[in-house]
């Protein structure tokens, strides 16, 4: 399994946000991947997020669906680059396309648009119970209305919340000066008790 | 006496870096400011915590010191831009020029250069029993540079110290995303036991 | 007018949850009290916030709400330990009592049990044009309700917001280790355009 | 490969102050550890990071040092609690016992006592180039002298220094109330240049 923590600059970028390394690990280790997992990363950007858990998952796939052609590019180009091949890209506006896609067991929402809601009614049709779903939120927002979403969940779905914020001390001269980074709301989503998909369905199971 | 804690954008500001709006709040009530109390501020860049302590001293006077000639114009634009008449610049890189002060109440530092520690002794000999010292500091090393002074002067500082980090939230269409400032400390050094200067001697203490 | 920024400890405490000083000064200072203010605090708890405001407002008046007896018994015992005449306790659960109030200049919610919209709607009613809101929120929830009704608000207010995070280095033997405290949300709310209340109104303002 | 990121809750605790999950996550992720290499963790405490990093190094061997017996028992339980059976506890107060060790790729350092130098001395003379040592420091003097020694240090390292502060947000009926943990600095140091280990020594050098 490659490590976890690849250097931002070392990612292809553009102008497209991307989220910061800190914020990758955090997110990648609380979503507790294993090597089978099916993973779905929404609203993917460079996909940085996505090339870090296509290498936790070796013998599973990556499905990264972004809307803008610029972030498809640069998924691609980045997924090149760190020879990542179980990694698909799909140029779509989720929720669009993701009834296409196979069941998973991990769903990773770095960017929502406005559909948030949507987005996640759609990938719960598809979370198998005991997967997760990992919110990226900078917005007071998208926070609440992930927490809304969550806390009324009828199949039931347990979640912890943290907010991190990092700040690098660059060495100026003789000196190590603070710099922020802006805060991150990291939401994680257990599924407690499938509605669509159950675990219990045979050999996907033995990763789960 | 006019409020703490002018807005940022307030200030005539060119390139120069200031501190901002709830730092200098911070860092002014902390000085615990009394009406006639003299004050210097060290490093004073554009005046905007000159200027705040201005408006707190009515009777009192403020002694800005910055080494800059663009930081003196903007001290002077700032002091001219707020009305404030008990505020005197001088154009010198702190230690030089402190000899030539009359004692003072309290001494704000911003920016030290490196000459943190002679500046440190230069206004211990002008600072009164019962007087206080604020740093604002955004590096490790000025910040261990200051505590070690502080621990092993033989006068006896009381310091206390806190880190601030403040998030704004921006507002952008139908969010409020939060926007990092970066963390400073604020160290708080108050003189136990005056070698020098004593707050009791009189006339001295009227105008300072 | 008295020094904003009393220590902690120097408050008569009991068990009650206390605004610490760093975010009571941020909130006094973002008020903007003028000496005439008349001012709310809803839930005033220990007294602590009611007090520092009362230091600014020497001219004018602080109603502290709180329902609780051990709060408003806290209250009072803070108000003649620090010698505020200017400070009248209201045994209630707000909004209950707010009509019998005089209009305000400014109101701080410190905390709203689960009745904050009510609470906002009611103060609205007697906040003078060009006023403030103050809220300090812990919770999201309190937080996206401030920001909704705000951002709802047919009358017009501006608001800011801020998140701020303190560490107090605490001193053990040769070390300074950070010690956190919860971040707070600090919400201001300027009210534009007043439908009840007018400022310019000449006696209102003098007892207010 | 486990998992990296155990709950907080899950290792047995006593009372020792222990590393919080997202810290051991990133400091973990820094490390970049390979499966064969070697650590050591000096200040082990309850031994949750050598956990964490023996779950890593599958092949490699993780030697914890604490000085202890209450921590030496906790280590050991948690080491059978997870099953990890590439994990050497050795009571003694670091320095003292490094000459013992072999060479290594990693050194997590979480506690120093006040020996925090002697214990980079010694370490270094054992880490192989290419190398990296893992501080988790929680004072101003820890940090600032471990920035010292690295800074100065004539074989060369090249570190970078972050500032973490998780918030987590607790659910207590309808809300989620952010809790903060105390900040942690994490400073990875990267040796450039052997001076006694050179990682050009043949079949060790393929996992690293």
């Amino acid at each position: 399994m490659a490590y976890l923590g690849i250097a931002d600059e070392d990612f292809i970028r553009g102008k497209v946000p991307m989220t910061k390394q800190e914020i990758r690990i955090l997110t990648i280790a609380k979503a507790r991947l294993s090597s089978e997992d099916v993973v779905y990363d929404i609203g993917a950007g460079t996909g940085a997020l996505s090339v870090e858990a296509a290498r936790q998952v070796m013998r599973g796939h990556v499905y990264a669906l972004e809307r803008h052609q610029e972030g498809v590019q640069l998924i691609r180009a980045n997924a090149e680059k760190f020879q990542v091949h179980n990694l698909t890209v799909l140029e779509t506006e989720a929720p669009a396309g993701i009834e296409t896609l196979p069941y998973c067991d991990c769903v990773l929402i770095g960017g929502s648009g406005s559909r948030l809601r949507p987005i996640l009614e759609a990938v719960d049709g598809k979370l198998r119970k005991g997967g997760r779903i990992l919110l990226n939120c900078i917005t007071i927002q998208t926070l609440s209305e992930a927490i809304d979403f969550f806390r009324a969940h009828p199949a039931g779905f347990r979640y912890e919340t943290i907010q991190v914020q990092v700040n690098r001390l660059r060495q100026i001269g003789p000196y190590d000066m603070a710099q922020a980074q802006n805060s991150i709301y990291i939401l994680c989503a257990l599924k407690q008790d499938g509605n669509l998909a159950d675990s219990s369905d045979g050999e996907q199971d033995a990763n789960a």
